[in-house]
C-alpha cells in the first residue's frame, strides 16, 4: 500500500548481523511516526540505535512510552536508544578540539558518536586561532593523541595551525557558523581542504557524526579488526537515511 | 574613425592635474600599440606612469625607443615609466608579509607600488602559518608597524592569525596560488573575510597594488591631506583599465 | 559532562589583560542560557561587553535580572553590557556613509561599535548614487574624514564613486539588502572587490562590526600603539564565536 | 554523410525572405571551411552578412578569393560580408558609452552592428566612474539620446550612475575585462541586474551585437514597422550559431 | 539620536522636482513604523507614492488611519498611496505576456508600475512554449505592440521564441518560480541572457518593476522627453530601498 | 480586472482535447483559491486532474466541498482529482528503486504518478550503495523491467552501480535529502551527470513526477502510439504551473 | 613498476563476455603511448572499439601501422576500431536533433556511436526555435520516431518545444556553444532541466556518446534483452576512462 | 634588492631539524631558475627533496648539472631529489585503489609519496563500481589493509562503495577527470563528502600527496609517534608552495 510508513523505513539489522555494524538513525527530515517505526523494530530484536540530528521540538513529540529507552542530549541533538553512556576502561585516545562557542554542538555529536561506540575522548574548546594563545597554551596535551577531530567554522584556520604543530591524524569539520560569504560552512569546507598544512583530511560541513566514525576506522589500526568484527560497543556505525 | 588607436584610449591627464593622482596602467588585455600610445601621450605631457600586469613577454614586444623610459621588473611584472626607484625619507611604516614562494609575485606588486609613490616597505616572506614558528618569530618585528599588508593564497590562514597577534591595519590579499577548491584564489578571498579575527579588511584576488593603494589612503591619516593634495611621491594612484 | 553550558562558553578574558582588547559577543546561534551564562562571567570580573547580532526576539527572552545592565539598540541588533553610552572628548573621526534606508542596521552597527570604544563618527545615510546630486551636495562634508566607512547594498556602486572622490581610507561593507541575483549581498561584495576605484577595502557581507574594528586599527596610525595597549575605551575588539 | 561540411550549414535565407532580416554569423567555434561555405551560399544569393566574433587570426587564414567581399575591423571582430559602411541619411539616435579602454572592443562590436544596419552611433568612451568627472563632463551630450547603450566590465557602476541621469533607454553591456572576482564578467552582470537605478535593462557578457539588436528593435518604436518589415538597411539582425 | 525612524529614512522629494520622477517605496525589509514614516512625508507634501513588495500580512498591520490612502492588490503586493487607478486616454502601448499562472503576481507588478505612471497594458497570460499552440494563437495580436514584457520562470524559453516572431522591443523578466535547478530564479535569468534569439533584454529576478521602468524609458522615443520632464502620469519611477 | 484569480488561473483544456494529454496541477506556490478554482473549471468540464507538491497544510484548508473530488496521498504529496486508484490490466513494466527511506517521497510521487495514467510499477526502496548487500539481493528482479526510476540523494551513486548490472533504460532522480555539500541536491544531480556508467539519464531534483513521465514516453516504444492519442488513462501528463 | 602504460591501461574485455557490452574508449586525457596499448590489446583478442574525444591532432600522431584499423571522423571526434560503418536492416528508429551549427560535432557523435552499435538514425540540424518556422516545418517527420536526441546549446529551448509537440521519449544533450552566462553549458542543461514541457530527460553536457547509449537501452522496450544479451550489434557500449 | 630569486625562496630547513619532517617542493608555478636556487640550498645541506607537480617540460628545462641528483617519474609528475626509491622492511600497509586509467596519475603520486617516506603500497587500478564485479572480485584483498587511499574522478562513486565493504580507514582523493559538470573534479569531491556510508574523509581534488600525508600519519597509530619524532624515512612530509 503506499504510504504505510512500516513499508517506507526498512532498517537494515541484517547488516549489522553480517557486518558487526551497529544502525545509527538521521533523524532530520523524518517524521515522529517514522522515528516510532523505526524504534519499535529495534526493541523487537533489542538492537540499540544512536540517533543523530534529533532536534528538541522533535524529541519532545516523541510519545512517552519512548523516553524511557532514550538518553538524549540537546546540545548535540543526539539520543542513545537502548544503549547508556559508558564507563570506559581505557584512557581517551581521542582529541576533540574546537575553534568557537557555535561549533560546540558539532563537537558534542563528534564526542557522543564515540562514546556510543564505547570509545572515550578528550574535549579543547574555544581555542580558535585568532586568540593564538589559547590554543598554544594546550598544544602539549592535544599533540598526545593519535588522533585529532578539529571542529571549526568561518575561516577554519584551526586545522591548518594544528596540522604545522602536531604529527597525529588530523579529521576536520567544518561548520556552517557564520554569515555572509561563511553562510552553510562552505567556506570553512574549502580552507580546510586548501589548507597548506600536509595531511589534513576533511568530513562534510557539520558532519560531527562522520568524523568519529573516521576516527573509528583509524582507531582500529592500532588494534586491527579480527575475523569477528562484530564486538558489541566497538563496532562502526553505518547511517540510515 | 573606427578602431583608431588614438582614440580609443583617453588618459585622464586632467584628472591627474585636478587630485595630485598619478596615473597608473593595466597592460593586461592591451595590445603592444594600445600601451605605446599610452607612452607617447605621457611623454608629450613629461607625465610618469606605473604600469601593472606587464608580462615578460609583453615588455620585450615594446618598441626599443621605449626601453631607456622603462625600469621594469619581472617578479612583479610591473614598470616605471619616467620615475627611478627612489631613496625614502624616512622608515618603511609598511610591512609586507607574505605566506609563501608562490605568492611572492602579488607581494612585490604591493612593493613597488609603494616604492613608485614614494614609500618604503619592509618584507616578510615565507611565514605561512603551517610553519607557526617562522612567524612567532618574526612577530615582534611585524608588529612594529602600522599597516600590514598580508600577501597568502590556499586557506589564507596567515591574515587571521596575523590579527589576533598584533593591533595595526591589515590590508589582506588573497593569492590565486593552488589547485582543486583553492583554484583562482576564491577560498583565499572568503576565508580571508570570513576571519574569525577583528577588523580585517581585504582587497581582490592578486591585487597587490590595490592594497598599496590602500596602505597610502590611510597612512595620510598620520599626515593629514592638505588643500594642495598634488604634492609628488606622496599621491595616491588611479588605475586606468 | 556533556551539554553543561558552562562549559561550552570559555570567555577569554584573559586575552582582555593580555592585550587591552574588550570581549564582543555574536549573540546569532547562542540561546539565551549561553548569553547569560557569558553575562555571570562578566559581571563576576566587573567586565562590559560589546553584543552584536541580538534580535529584539532574543533581547525579550533575557531574565529581566540581566536589563539594568543591558543598553539595547533594535535597528542595530547591539547591547552595551555595562557600558554607558560615552560623550566624546573630540570631534568624530569616521563617517559612515550608507547608499539606502535598508543599509542603516548594519551602518548603524558600526557606529555603536565606535561608540562602545569610545570613538564617535558622523552619519551620511539615503546618499546612493542612483540619485547622483545627494551624495554630490555631501562630498565635501565626508571628504574631511580620514576614514569613511561605506555601507551599500545591490549594486553597491557607492563605494566606487566615492573612491574617485575622497583621498581617505574607505572601508567599504556590502550589504545583503536586495533579491534576485543581489540576494544574499554576494554582488554587492564581488562590485566593491572589482571596484574601478583604486584602494577601496572590504570586510565580509553585513559585516559592520567588522569594519568598525578595521577603522579602530587604522586611527591607530595618528596615534601609535604605546607600550601599555590596554587604555580603556579605544581597545580594539575581539569577537567570540 | 556524415562530416560533410555543406550539409551541416544551413543558413536561413529563407527566413530573410520571409522577415526581412539579414542573417549574421557568429564565427567562434567555426572552422574556415565552415566560414567559407556560408560565405559561397551568401554570394549565390547575392546575400550580405555581418560576421562577428572573427578574430584576426581567423580572418587572415580565410582563402585569399574573399578578401574582397569582407570589410573586417581588428577591434571589435566583425567583418561587413559584401555590404560598405554606409552613409547614414541622419543624425545618430543612438549613443555608445564605455567606462574603459578594456571595454572598447565590446562597444565597437555594437557601433558596428549598428552601422551594419544603417544606423549612425555617437561614442562616449573612458567615461568610468571612478573618475566621475569625465562623465559629468558629457553627461548632457548624452543625455539627449533616446538610447544609450552602456559598456562597462569590473563592477559596472556606470550603468547606475547613468540611470539616474538620463531619461532615455539604458541597454547596459557587462564585460569580461577583469581579474579574480571580475573574472568572465559575472560580477558586471549581475551588478547591472541588481543595480539601484530603475529601469536598467541587461544583454548576455560581451555582448555588443545584441544591444545594437535591442536598440535597433527599440528604434522601431519611433518609427513603427510597417506590413512590409523588410526594408532594407533598416532590418533587424538575427545571428546564425 | 541612533535608531530615530525619522533620521534613517530621508525621502528624495527633491529629486522628483528636479527630475520629474515620482518615488516608488521597495516595502520588503522595511518595518510597519518606517513605512508610515514615509506615508507622512509623503502627505505632508501631497506627494502620490507606489509601494511595491507589500505583502499582506504587512498591509494588514499597518495602521487603520493610512487605509483611504491605499489602494491595494494582494496578486502583485503592490500599492498606490493618493493616487487612484487611472482613466487611460490612450490604446496600450505595452504587451505584458506571462508563461505560466505562478508568474502572475510578477506580470501584474509589471501593469501596476505602468498603470501608475498612466500607461495602459494589455496582458496575454498562461502562454508558455510547452504548449505552444496558445503563444502561436495569439502571436498576430502581440507582435502589434512596440514594447513587449516576457515574464516567464523555470527554462524561460517564451522569451526566445517570442524574439524570432516578433520584431518589438522585448523586455524579458525572470521569474523565482520553480524547484531544483530552478530554485531563485537563476536558470530563467541565464536562459534568457544566452537566447540564440537577437536583441532580447532583461532585469533582475522577479522585477517587474523594474520592467516597467525599462519601458516606460523606451516609450519616451516616441514621445522625446521635453524640457519639463515632470508632466504628472508619464514620469519615470525611481525607487528607494 | 486586476487580480481577479479566475482570469490569472487559464487551464488548457483544449490542448487536452488536441493531444489527448492530461493537465497536472503543480500545487506550490499556488493559493488555495487559486487551486479551487481550477478544481471548478475541471469538474465543469469532467476532467479529472493529478495535483503534485501538495502540502497536507494545504490540502486541509481546502473547502470541504472538495473532499469527496480528492483522493489524498501524504507522503508523495499528490492528490487524484477526480480519477479513482486503478486495477492495472498488466503486470507493472517500470521499477522504483530508492536509495535510502528519505527518497521515499519523490518515489511516491513517480509512482502515483505512473498510477494515475493506468501504469503499475514495482518499488525497491532502501536499497542504498553503502550496504551494497540489499541491492546486490534484488538486482535480479530489478534488472527484468525494461524501464527503471533510481532515485537517490547525498552522492546518488546507486545510478552508477545500477547502470553497470542492468541493460534496461535508467531514469535517475537526484533528491534534496541532505546537507553541507548536499544541500539542496545539487550533488546528487551531478554525480548522476558525470556517472562513469553509460546511458543514465536525469531529471530535475526532486522531480519523480518528470522521471514518471519520461518512462510513460519510453513506454510507448513498446506500443507505438496510434493516430488517436487520446485514450484515456494512457495519455501523457503536461504539468500546469 | 611505477610509471608502466601496459600496467596503468587494464580494458575490461572480461566484462564484454560477460554482458555482451563492447568497451568505448574516452581518448582525452589519454596519451597516444597509452591509446596504442589499448590497440594492441584489442587486435590480441580480435575485439572492435568506439573510441570518443579524440580530436584530429592526437589521431595523426598514432603510428603509421594503426591507420588500416582505424576509421575516424573528425567532426564527431570519433572512430571506430576495427569495425565497419554498417549496412542497417531496418529503417532509423532514432532521430537525432540539432538546435545550431555548432551543436553538430555533438548530434555526430550521438551518431556515430549509434552506427557503432548497429542503429540508423535520421538527422535534422539547424532547426533552433529562435527560427520556429525551421522546426515546425520538420516537426511532423520528427514526431514519427519513437526515441528523439535533442541537441542544444545556449538557452537550450528546443527541448522544451519539442516536448510539447512530440509523444516519444526526448534524450536532451545540452552543449558547451555560447560565451558569457553561457561558457560552459551549465546554462543549457540547468534550461532543459528545468524545463516546463514534462518528461525530458538529460545526459552530461556534450554527452552525445552517453545519449546514443539511453537510446541503445530505451529501444530494447521494443526488443526485450533475451538471456543471452550479448547479440552482436545492439550491445550496449561501455565507456572506459 | 627587488625580484631576487635567492631572496624570495626560503626554505625551511630548520623546520625539518626541530620536528624531523622532509621538505616537499609543489613546482608548479614555480620557475626553472627558482626550483634551482631551491636544488642548490638543499644540496648545500646534504637534504633530499620531493618534488610534486614537476612537468615532464620543466624537468627537461632543467640544467643538466642537477640530472645526477633527480629520480622521475613522469605518470606522477613527481621527483625525488638525492633519495633513491627504497627497498622496504616491511609489507605494504597502504592499498591505492582508483577507479579508471585516468586516475593513475594521481594514484602514483600517492604511492610515490609513500615510498620516498619508507612506506610500500599496493596498488588496485581500473576498478570503478561502473563494472562492480572489478572491485568485488578484490574487496578481500583491499579489506586487509589498515588504510585505503582511493583516487576516483567523474562521480566517485568508489568510496562510497568501498565504505560499505571494508573497515579500515578509507582517505579519499577525488581526481579533476571528466568534462561538463565534472569539471575540474568538484562533482567528484563533494559526492565524495555527501557519501552515505559513514566515516569516509576526504583531500583536496588532485591530492594525492596529501593523501599519503594523512596516511602517514594515520600510521603513527601502530607505532606512536617517541619523543624524537625524526626518524630518518618515516618522517611526515610539509610541502613548501
Amino acid at each position: 500500500m503506499i504510504g504505510n510508513p512500516q513499508a517506507d523505513v526498512l532498517l537494515d539489522f541484517d547488516r549489522g548481523r553480517r557486518t558487526g555494524l551497529d544502525e545509527a538513525v538521521f533523524a532530520q527530515g523524518k517524521t515522529s511516526t517514522q522515528l516510532e517505526v523505526i524504534f519499535s523494530a529495534a526493541l523487537q530484536r533489542s538492537a540499540s540505535l544512536l540517533i543523530t540530528r534529533l532536534s528538541a521540538e522533535k524529541f519532545q513529540k516523541l510519545a512517552e512510552r519512548w523516553s524511557a529507552h532514550l538518553e538524549y542530549c540537546e546540545v548535540s541533538r543526539t539520543a542513545f536508544f537502548d544503549r547508556r553512556p559508558q564507563v570506559f576502561g581505557h584512557a581517551p585516545r581521542v582529541a576533540i578540539v574546537a575553534a568557537g562557542t557555535s561549533d560546540v554542538g558539532v563537537a558534542r555529536e563528534a564526542e557522543r558518536t564515540l562514546a556510543y561506540s564505547g570509545e572515550a575522548s578528550a574535549s579543547f574548546f574555544d581555542v580558535g586561532v585568532a586568540g593564538l594563545w589559547r590554543l598554544l597554551g594546550r598544544i602539549d596535551a592535544i599533540s598526545r593523541f593519535q588522533v585529532v577531530i578539529a571542529v571549526a567554522g568561518m575561516d577554519a584556520a584551526l586545522p591548518t595551525v594544528l596540522g604545522g604543530l602536531i604529527p597525529g591524524l588530523i579529521i576536520a569539520v567544518p561548520t556552517s557558523v557564520g554569515y555572509g560569504v561563511a553562510t552553510g560552512g562552505g567556506t570553512a569546507l574549502n580552507a580546510i581542504l586548501a589548507s597548506c598544512a600536509s595531511g589534513i583530511t576533511a568530513v562534510n560541513i557539520d558532519n560531527g557524526y562522520g568524523a568519529a566514525c573516521a576516527a573509528l576506522r583509524a582507531l582500529r589500526i592500532a588494534a586491527p579488526v579480527a575475523a569477528d568484527t562484530g564486538a558489541a560497543g566497538t563496532g562502526l556505525l553505518s547511517q540510515s537515511f
